[in-house]
């Protein structure tokens, strides 16, 4: 591996092959594999992935749905995205980070120079590739990503570390607009939803909300300090009317993908309010935009990804004052646990299921 | 008419009656009536209505669709809301804007004390009475309004001035986001997408485009300055990107209200663009929402009424800097001639229809 | 007192003579005299004072400085602005509020039809009247405002009903741009000062450093919950720098009025920065705008007042949220005891104090 | 040269040695002396320059004052900044660009990596280096620059395509808010206040004041579609005052870098109003600030560079739109005749100096 000849003198020694979760056709399934492990391109540093934290885009890779057969690969590839680790070893021009320091990923693979990308939007930028969907993901040993992707976070756990990438979804759809004093709903109580309550919590929300049909994680949002959950499946909008004596809440933030949650939404926000879409539908939705958009004057923010770097910078900093995300994990597993962790998220009776890479190692 | 005693002094004499446009039960129709001139309450002004343009509102008012029957009223009630003309009586209290001036009319009667109120979006006042929807209108020969809601418009003709609500409208949906050096396309050319289309150049706007199915307006449309004028029934989209180097339109004023027209909007805007929603839809839409706004990651404002008043002086300064209307006016008629005025706008064969309340007298 | 009959119904008996704090001739020093009553004009409401904090201006017009001489009375008239109590009584016109309802003032009162009013921006009305400066003011057992400046607080102790004014001045200068996740200094801990650290710690600061140059005040900000306090006459850019890994602090807000706070100010905020100035300069400041503005890009709010009424939400929301103003409160005296107020405040050994105009009926 | 091999093919043959505009010592003065063409690094493209603008900077340097001293260089090197000319090579890496496209330059060159850049604020970057400050300059037959900061700009000539550079400071500072119908005063007729009457204009401001003492430039302020100029020693803000009704302009673009055009502005500025200053000053201003900007609620933007690359797509848009800037251009000298040039801009005789490096090969 001789590309790695002048950095890898300062890391620990890395072999040439790895164990990695392989989406190895275009089916469903998924197997555990030796393959080499990658050498890090021009500007790309190596990651000893260190946590690998499961996604709900995982599930869909594996079930093979419609998504991930557009989207994905091709295979065979590996898979995963939000992960944790050190760096050890970096390709040319990768100088910034030092080896050695423990790494989140920014998954969205950039071109820097599109139209969105140049103002500020890179989140959406035309030519976007996606860790673990469109390159070598993070179910392995190591990963090779850009160096501009790297977010350096010592003094975080590894699994926290990893989490940071799905806090950035929840920072950017919850803080969008300022939060501090307001009250809002929380719609759908999934891990990144999960995350949004204790966001918008430390943002300083008066109030916040939290709707789900499932039980279970109904009482994850009341560990995550939501000052009411509600059962999805009773009169939310109503309730939220009373709560808020009549004006309907101030934010929404869309998290379940559910059109009964989205309709609820709308009912509930206050008119020139703010709705942020995050949840992902799986089937068109129909609304009424006469009512529940245009007469209240509210407005709509789809949000997908997060700020680079701002959201990051804003989810580090809510991490240091304080803002806990260990009760959102309920699962850690070795990697080779993988078909446990894929029927626990699709029982909806995890929060975040935490894979361990290294762990057979030990 | 002695509540009038004092102010009547100050203005020309008024008589006791006057003609107006009546709707006269909860059915299809509406007569001209002879009725009490109206005495201006406490904090009103009694305008001489001088200029009387008519709004899809009104129409649907006299056809009396759905939305008229949940609204308007109770009949009989005169109708009608965009309007100018001069103040010949003031109510007590209501001192600030002398007798003689000529106003316009900021139609919506807002309570100012609500939450929405007190926090500068009195357009979704939670009680909400639109002039001529839910109190006596201006289709007369005189009209009662609350003083707040007089904008005085001196050296403006008439017919300009009414038209200020409704470029009120445009305004505010085509500038919420600031545009200069911005792309544009204008859904919908009805009087007020053809307004938004001189506001977007006037703003500084690089290119507007605009889209409408029906020559006629689309011929108005080039008059009024768009770039360039496509038949909806195209490709819209495709040229639309193709217009801007695949980058797509930075803004999305939707004015139809057709569903048509906002999937164009939603697959022409740009990654993380913006749209505005202003025209009323009469059924439910279906949206893909990861598609067409999530993944984008767009804006949508609904858009109802003005800023009170900031959208009014923004009006009025664009008017001052030559913004010309008059290319829309495509009729003027006296108040007895309502009928054919609402068969025209019902035909699609007008632009903007204004009704002289005062013709007959001459 | 005619003009109360109506209204005096429902309230409990109200005299025709209170005690109040007069300013009496255009000279230092202030006195409590026995005046009549105020009744309440058209609009206005007849508040039965419980709590009457003391603000910096007060001190101003007791002591006669320059300001006072140019903005107050003129002489005879009561002073003080910072206010709590109970409605007794109600003027023609003013229905919204119950008799009986615990209400704070906001201080200012305007025109509500200037350009500034117009905009949104009252708390800059070209016509500014101040409550206790230019209108009798509420070192008094009873005083009279409009009824749209008085702010229900059922719920609040009266003496923390009070400080929402200047609480109010505290929320508009650090939220006046969104501080969650970021770094912010507070330069000067008057009772103002002091407000800010704590607001900006509810909003999700990331961390809240405070300066002063009095030891008390020190203790009162780490009170407070600042997460570091430094002397100013020690190297605070120096220290922020580098508590801020060389960035610099995101937000200043400077709240001392003196120029050597706010240089350093300048010299601690990152580029691009947001600087807001509450705290007012007696005398003119010397500024390297090149340096100190310009090449570092960054951005400097003039802050006066509140927003009316967004800001008397917000605060409201905050002391809801649980943000402790107690701490703030160093003395409690009845109205009579003002002489030994305001030797306390010019001596810089009080927080705030509140006086309490009914003490003494007891 | 034979880093150059590969793309020398493509590109007009280069020869090896060229004239450029020489800082040869700590000294005032500057000579033109044949030098090494620079061969392009990595990420960098090699532009034959075919206009260069002249600055004040440049003005600063030649004559070695303080500020000079402070940041150029060192000496012997090669100065100027503003500048467009065709790629004729490109470094390793550099392969976005074609050979042959005319380019401007993006003076600021960046890390991208620190805080601010990482945050949308690369203008004020922690390790900014400036072309023709930090790094040889564009007074030269050949200037290499980042292909990043290479912004293609086929279309325009080659002295407009310059000109990008200073536009967008204009259109930085005069659109950092939104201006469609609001009243302007550009304080300050140099080239890039010039820019900004044009650019105010464009966007839609209602009008647009601007104010010189030299009669030249308050001529040359006309023919950029000032709606009025004033001669700044004159009473300015009783003049816009009046102009405005009483309520003062709402946006101030100060340009002058004068003490007392800053004074006039905060004057003439409304309440609540908006001051971006980009005139460097060269001694600090003495500012009261609780008159001039606390009371009056205003916000004040310090200006440096130009947004990478929002204000870049903006500058661009607004030429395509029709703004002029050949009115600004009053000479076009071959680079030999550098010292008339140096001396015309000292002189304030001259609006913009075009410099043609090319034209004594001709």
């Amino acid at each position: 591996m001789t590309t790695r000849s002048a950095a890898v003198l300062e890391s620990p020694p890395v072999g040439t092959s790895m164990r990695a979760l392989v989406k190895e056709s275009a089916a469903p399934g998924a197997a555990i594999r030796e393959v080499p492990i990658p050498a890090p391109g021009p500007g790309e540093v190596l990651v000893r992935v260190e946590a690998a934290s499961m996604c709900g885009t995982d599930v869909h890779i594996e079930r093979w749905n419609e998504w991930a057969q557009e989207n994905f690969g091709p295979p065979p590839m590996i898979f995963g995205h939000e992960m944790a680790g050190r760096i050890v070893d970096r390709g040319p021009g990768a100088t910034r980070i030092p080896v050695g320091t423990l790494v989140a990923a920014e998954t969205h693979i950039v071109d820097w120079t599109c139209y969105q990308c140049r103002t500020n939007r890179s989140y959406v930028c035309q030519n976007l590739r996606i860790l673990g969907v469109h390159r070598p993901g993070s179910f392995a040993q190591y990963v090779a990503i850009p160096e501009v992707n790297a977010w350096p976070s010592e003094g975080l756990a590894p699994e926290i570390a990893a989490l940071q990438e799905p806090l950035g979804n929840a920072v950017f759809a919850s803080l969008v607009e300022d939060v501090a004093g307001q009250t809002a709903v929380v719609t759908g109580c999934g891990p990144i939803g999960l995350m949004s309550i204790a966001v918008l919590k430390k943002a300083g929300a008066r109030a916040v909300y939290a709707t789900d049909i499932n039980p279970e994680r109904r009482a994850m949002a009341e560990r995550m300090g939501a000052d009411l959950v509600l059962d999805a499946a009773d009169d939310v909008p109503g309730t939220l009317r009373e709560l808020t004596h009549g004006d309907g809440v101030d934010v929404v933030v869309e998290m379940s993908g559910s059109s009964a949650a989205l309709h609820q939404g709308f009912a509930a926000v206050t008119n020139g309010g703010r709705v942020s879409l995050l949840g992902t539908h799986s089937v068109p939705a129909t609304i009424d935009l006469s009512q529940e958009v245009i007469f209240k004057g509210i407005r709509i923010y789809g949000i997908t990804g997060r700020r680079l770097f701002d959201t990051w910078y804003r989810a580090s900093a809510l991490l240091q004052e304080g803002l806990d995300l260990t009760p959102i994990i309920t699962h850690r597993l070795p990697l080779s646990e993988y078909g446990k962790a894929f029927d626990l998220v699709a029982s909806g009776h995890a929060g975040k299921i935490v894979l361990l890479p290294q762990e057979e190692q030990r």
